[in-house]
């Protein structure tokens, strides 16, 4: 049974340089999530380095590490010490030529209680995720931790309806997306917008559609293009935590690193899926198409 | 191919008291709709009569139709006179003992391009659908037009992902509800304003998935509950029409009943879907236990 009551606090980082300094950035802000009274602490997508996937280069495999592997174990430590859950994100080298970017999630007693592996998998212009990323194998299975059963999906599954439902089925009480979301720094004003707001939106839907808190922790900042001639990305924060009615409760700006603390309670899921029977009402005998690439 | 702009109309509708009137109300807002230059024209749900659904009654069966049928029949003549296409939704009789709330849509040429019959029905207090509607049976198969190929979903069906997808998939251009979402008239404010927001979140959500336009014509104003007793439903109105972002292009109000115009480009679906490729991206292999009521 989920704790009636939870603070949950997401990492909002901009790259510091160095594998290094980000860990140690990850970790003051762990420490400053638990002063705080933090109970589950989620970090963005791939925080131990920059966004690498802008250009293809089979040398960046060099940064995968295995799980469990260095960083885990200082995050398991860590989780131990401070008696809280962190779910973090890495660049896994699962076997020569297997590589994921990989959540995993450290329960608060410092066991590795689980990871999933991204299964939604971008190919676009400066976001070459598809040459290092091997789309995951796990499925979509929640993780039991200390704090509930966690919903774990990374960065692109946020676009589609069908993981955030998946998780829901197999009894997820919340859903969390470490991210790394941008755009073109260029990119016009208007587009940019419609882009942020509906990253955020269709994630809100995906909290209406399955009763579940939502939380997105996001990538911020500009990093440049390695080979200098591109124009880089500028990752747009906005990271967030909104409730199962898709009702905003906490979000962090576009420009800065920050600490997103929120107050949550599990226990809404029950009352909304109460009022609001959307499971029940499901016509799972209509939904074969769902399962084809397209129908003509 | 659809036309590469397209005037939209939906009908924000109060009950007018009797099914002649609100078919004369109906009929004098698609000749405005004509005035204005509209191709195509929403109604909302069931916007022969009143939402009869608070109460469970056998006689009110009587209400319902068959299709093709005096209504349809009607609308026919004005879809041809006027060349523009209308979307309805009437109280089908199919046969003793099985009704349906049922979507038509009359093609600019008069003809009955075909139906949707609602798929997910629900069942809460004051709202006994479940009662009065079999579950459709005809899956979720676009509507071939003058305008394009219309995904019309109903009501309830809003609240399901799986729904937008299965027309997206089958090809869908726009997707298209007639409505009609309303609350308790003593519903707490901050609960009513929560479940509008979510009502219009989940189906941008819907937009940004599919890179589809939405379209959603919802009723509007107070109806008594039939026995006297109970409190009634207040329609929240709030008619929209968004763009494949999710983009809000129009939008009614909660209070007054509305003919909402708006003009779209059908082809910025492509563009999106080239930009943004999430269609591409599924994982249908992973996408089993959509299909499953639960995994425990």
């Amino acid at each position: 049974m989920p704790r009636p009551s939870l603070t949950i606090a997401l990492v909002q980082q901009s790259d510091q340089g160095s594998i290094a300094a980000n860990l140690e950035d990850c970790e003051a802000a762990i420490r400053a999530a638990s002063i705080r009274g933090c109970d589950l602490v989620v970090l963005q997508e791939l925080h131990n380095g920059p966004y690498f996937c802008q250009i293809e280069d089979p040398n960046l495999f060099d940064l995968a590490e295995p799980i469990p592997g260095p960083t885990s174990e200082r995050f398991s430590a860590l989780a131990r010490e401070l008696n809280l859950v962190i779910v973090g994100c890495l660049f896994e080298q699962r076997a020569p030529g297997i590589y994921h970017s990989t959540a995993m999630v450290l329960d608060a007693d410092g066991s590795l209680a689980g990871i999933y592996r991204k299964t939604h998998i971008p190919c676009l212009p400066n976001r070459a995720e598809s040459f290092y990323f091997t789309p995951g194998d796990l499925g979509f299975n929640p993780i039991d931790t200390a704090v509930g059963r966690l919903g774990v999906l990374i960065g692109w599954d946020q676009w589609f309806p069908e993981a955030a439902r998946a998780m829901a089925l197999a009894g997820a009480e919340i859903l969390l997306y470490p991210s790394a979301m941008g755009a073109d720094p260029n990119e016009d004003e208007d587009e940019l917008q419609r882009q942020v707001d509906a990253w955020i939106t269709i994630q809100r839907g995906h909290a209406i559609a399955n009763a579940l808190y939502v939380a997105a922790c996001n990538r911020v900042g500009y990093e440049p293009h390695p080979s200098g001639v591109g124009a880089g990305l500028r990752f747009w924060g906005h990271s967030f935590v909104c409730g199962p009615q898709g009702e905003l409760i906490a979000q962090a700006d576009d420009q800065t690193p920050k600490l997103l603390v929120a107050e949550i309670d599990l226990a809404r899921t029950e009352l909304i899926r109460r009022r609001w029977p959307l499971l029940r009402d499901r016509r799972i005998e209509s939904y074969s198409d769902l399962a084809r690439r397209f129908r003509n």
